[in-house]
């Protein structure tokens, strides 16, 4: 097999965050449930917009912030997602090619803007999204160039694509290819309303065509329909050749060809906004496979990487992470 | 005399700030003098910013930023300035009014898209900026209400209004309906370049116009030529009512009617980014102007709320300032 060219390609919905601190009464008011993902409306994204506060923005995105990590730790990485062609899309534009990640996707020059999420985080440094998907919606099959997936190690896919019916198409049709090209195949099931929209395809995928799983124990119990985590650590034991299970503070479990390896987490200061944790774990994880080293070895820079993103505001990583792995081991 | 609606009525430069943390070398690599205010076109803005890395994006502006940190300290304020009708200037306008801010001024409907500044935070916390104007250039003197310039106890105006010519209009027109109201005029220098540009008007207002001035040593000393500070508060003493004169780590200088009053710098942990430090300490000087405060006290609640801008990333306050300074004192 040829030598990949990068390290990982991900696709996902390509997001501007919009955060802003406040408290649990806010989230009551609105009716949303604590760390959660909500798909809103234009006119909903409006409303809820309004009776926020003063907020920062910067670009996010659960897969785009995983390929922000990735550079950060000195990957190789390409990343196809959907912006329009307005400010908020040449933000996003910006800032994952500043940081060295190839992003070959055309914005849309038509149709609704590009995706925002409304971040609310509370002082117990949770946070909770209500996602207007905007023009990601208008990702399809057409923005999956087979040839770059090929030339990728792994393609890695978030959940969150099955929302917009055009990006499943993508989805599956980059899943195919990367298969068809030998390489391997990650996902990240990115949250437990989004497994409950879709549990028996994902429990399909996961069976047939999954390599790396990424979810966090919400996500695997709603897979499984399960109650506590063992029984989906059980569940999920010899489905899926890698799945790596994250607890938040208590760290992650990970499944390897037959072994499980418990991974403590990584602390960096005080805890500020989890917003990005998955996804830098993902970061972390997806490094470490693609640099040969052994699955557990991947969990130690994968709760590095999640703890650094935990440490400020915002989803991406503001160190360098490469130095960071560097000067903890 | 009729009782102010509210206590400052602000107009300034409205502009989206797109902060990044970086090194010196790349102020040098641009030629950009550190510290300074450079007012760039939008190509020179696209040139740099594609240049720059990932940042976060957020609402500032001189004038504009102080109005946040009145509101935060529990004044009634309303601020007057121009964006366009896009998504930059969407987040302006719901952010100012988010904190509680009036905002009256209609968005452009055609024109330049709405101003950004390029901020650029170096790891001595020190901020250098490159301001595109853009729609706040529309700006003009039918934007002044002079009801609601009656309406306000200080009307607080930014030096920088001087580049865009129409805004130099706007800025005239108010300072006369304040003073025909029998209210006060506050001027902020801005910046020393500023200062350099528009040093004999600027002279001529501070004569015989301005009530309270603001400048911090650089601009102070331009103003008048001199290379020292005390040659500076010599020549301001007894031509302006009120002169805060800032120095950074070294505190701030207040002249009151004849007594000067040597005020010392706050400090809330490690100082991080110094963007909105001046602008934050006229809101809070303002802020005890217009509650009945001395001088001197006027200083020491500006010098807080300057301690806390510089204590993140960000020019406008993250934690409540009336609270801040009610636990201070």
């Amino acid at each position: 097999m040829q030598k990949a060219h990068y390290h990982v390609l991900g696709i996902g919905n390509a997001i501007v965050d919009v955060l802003w601190q406040t408290d649990d009464d806010f989230l009551v008011r609105h009716g949303l449930a604590k760390g959660s993902m909500t798909l809103i409306e234009a006119e909903a994204a409006e409303r809820l917009y309004a009776d926020m506060g003063e907020a920062i923005e910067s670009s996010g995105g659960s897969v785009a912030n995983s390929m922000a990590g990735l550079a950060s730790l000195g990957a190789r990485g390409c990343y196809v997602g959907k912006v329009r062609d307005d400010q908020l899309g040449q933000i996003f534009r910006h800032d994952i090619r500043a940081i060295g990640v190839d992003f070959p996707t055309a914005p849309a020059i038509a149709g609704p803007p590009t995706a925002r999420c409304l971040v609310l985080v509370t002082p117990d440094a949770q946070r909770t999204m209500c996602t207007y998907l905007g023009a990601s919606t208008a990702l399809g099959p057409e923005d999956v160039d087979e040839a770059l997936v090929a030339a990728a190690e792994i393609t890695y896919l978030e959940g969150y694509l099955w929302d917009p019916p055009r990006a499943k198409e993508a989805f599956l049709k980059a899943m195919r290819a990367a298969h068809a090209a030998g390489r391997r195949v990650a996902l990240s099931l990115s949250d437990r309303f989004c497994v409950k929209r879709y549990r028996e395809e994902f429990l399909e995928l996961v069976d047939n065509h999954v390599d790396i799983l990424f979810a966090n124990e919400h996500e695997a119990m709603a897979l499984f329909q399960v109650e506590d985590f063992a029984a989906a650590v059980a569940a999920l034991n010899g489905r899926v050749p890698i799945a790596a299970l994250t607890r938040s503070a208590a760290g992650s479990t990970v499944l390897s060809d037959g072994e499980t390896t418990v991974v403590a987490a990584e602390r960096l200061g005080q805890v500020i906004d989890t917003t990005g944790a998955g996804d830098l774990y993902a970061a972390g994880f997806l490094y470490g496979l693609t640099h040969g080293r052994q699955a557990a070895d991947c969990g130690r820079i994968a709760s590095l990487a999640a703890a650094e993103a935990i440490s400020h505001l915002g989803a991406r990583p503001r160190r360098n992470l490469k130095q960071l792995v560097a000067q903890f081991r």
